[in-house]
């Protein structure tokens, strides 16, 4: 295992202290737990903005903290869920009066944790409401989108309710709002390299040297198929005509697209896979009004990529590209 | 070879048509070389910062184009150098009768090539100054310091030369400006495991399984010495001091600091990475006025890092801090 650490066991807290000492204006640690990140500076007035979820993924989840997008954030070991007092202490921390809205990605022990956190916090007077993001159209049929997991279109949710929130709406707008872009994602990915967890010291799963994915999990979950590497022209049309189908996009609709590296596919690769999405949303006459390329939501150093389509009207597109204050997003 | 690409030939083109394609408000290619991208929105009234180099290590060059930035670079094929004509085109493109600045990563070819590049571009009359960008410790020793090789700290340079260039400064003080910048950046980096070309669909280097090699150059030039892999701190320490010493940096020197990942590397382990830094920074009393962590200066999916120091006075630090649009830079 060949990886820039310390002591495997310490990976988690060493790597948040270092996002904490490297952005101290945006970050900081609760006083009360330190797997719970909050906003270096807490906003006052305001719905807060709730994630968490397991470490091996940044910038998800702790890193997409920052003015107009998250409150706090909840952090568990390398894939594994926080504990609910972890979640208790993020939704305490980013509350102000306003309620907390928690966005959850649809993982089983996350979903249960918050549920029982937002259950605690409510019994001492903390409002809160739950979205629960599923966007990965791999993981179940449309028909069952609900059991879908979230994946790289959680990024989508945070920042478009983050923008919301920070104009000082209320926790049912908020809530609303943010429920729409969860109904307004869809994301697959393709993984073509597995990534290794720093403690067991072993690859999430194994793949031979010429195959590849298509709709593996963040965390090496099964996808629908396993086949041989193929160009990557190829790789995208099958791709890009799964997302469209699932969501019916059709000319002229307005969408935003992400092109998400799973960590060690570089941006070159990224870049010949944004040119086919752009060329393929063109001869459908879908309107792409931003393309967003990079590292938003990976698992350490797998290699891979993902695809996320969010439609967008003109309430959405105002939050999505509203500015905000965040090492992971470029306005 | 694992990468999602086509046809290896055209990685390059379709890399470039991609970058295009996906920030079409900040990238345009040049109208007389299909490897010459420029600002869609030519700046009037400046003076001209370009650039050039190899293909493989995005967003070095050409991502670093954007307002405040550079305004256009010369792509060459995969670790290979741009040609004598695609440099004369994006010095033209560049110049709007203020003259332009080259700057220039310190490799044989780009340097030779710029050179011939600016004395064909003068015999018609546009005025350039070049700077040879030389911050990689490893690769000669202090007292050869204009021997050494560009590496991250080349952004640095573009950074501040492109804040400077925007105020409207002249040829002779955003040149003056660039050439301290070169002389303020040390950076020191270890490779972990090597990348593949596209073309040639081998490793560009080998290395066992338990070993890094500290100083390695970005496209796998030898380095200092071949070790076995150790703990983050331990590593950290020895390139920080390495670092310290060359610069002889001290107690209440302004400086900036860049966490680099060569590719596949992850936040998780920048962030520990981070953190060390950091903490010596602190011991040390040295005063870090910003952390860069992220993916600056890559070869492709190599995994490994680099840490590069800028000291700082007033008027770098108000440079460096400038606001730009670049989507690799967030401000």
């Amino acid at each position: 295992m060949k990886k820039i650490i310390n002591n495997p066991a310490n990976f988690v807290e060493e790597s948040i202290d270092g996002l904490i000492k490297s952005h101290p204006d945006i970050y900081t640690l609760a006083k009360d737990n330190n797997r719970v990140v909050m906003r270096a500076n807490k906003a006052s007035n305001k719905v807060g903005i709730v994630t968490g979820g397991g470490s091996g993924h940044l910038p998800v989840f702790t890193g997409y903290i920052g003015k107009g997008f998250l409150d706090a954030c909840a952090i568990g070991s390398v894939f594994a869920s926080p504990s609910v007092d972890q979640m208790v202490s993020a939704i305490k921390n980013a509350d102000n009066g306003n309620g907390v809205l928690c966005l959850i990605g649809n993982y089983g022990g996350d979903v249960m944790n918050f549920e029982m956190a937002c259950e605690m916090v409510e019994g001492e007077g903390v409002k809160t409401k739950k979205v629960i993001i599923a966007d990965d159209i791999a993981s179940a049929s449309e028909a069952e989108k609900e059991k879908r997991r979230g994946i790289a279109g959680m990024i989508f949710v945070f920042k478009v309710a983050g923008a919301i929130a920070e104009t000082g709406a209320s926790l049912d707008d908020v809530f609303k709002t943010a429920k729409e872009v969860n109904n307004n994602i869809r994301t697959l990915g393709v993984a073509v390299s597995p990534c290794i967890l720093p403690e067991a010291g072993k690859p999430t799963f194994e793949i031979s040297d010429d195959e590849i994915e298509i709709g593996m999990g963040i965390h090496g979950e099964p996808g629908i198929k396993r086949e041989k590497l193929r160009p990557a022209n190829d790789l995208v049309d099958d791709l890009y005509k799964r997302i469209i189908d699932d969501f019916k996009l059709t000319a002229d609709d307005n969408i935003a697209v992400m092109i998400n590296s799973l960590g060690a596919t570089p941006l070159e690769e990224l870049y010949i896979v944004s040119k086919r999405v752009n060329e393929n949303l063109s001869n459908s006459k879908i309107k792409n009004i931003k393309t967003y390329v990079g590292r938003y939501a990976t698992s350490m150093e797998m290699a891979g990529i993902s695809i996320t389509t969010l439609k967008l009207n003109d309430n959405l597109k105002k939050y999505l590209l509203a500015e905000c204050k965040c090492p992971f997003w470029n306005n």
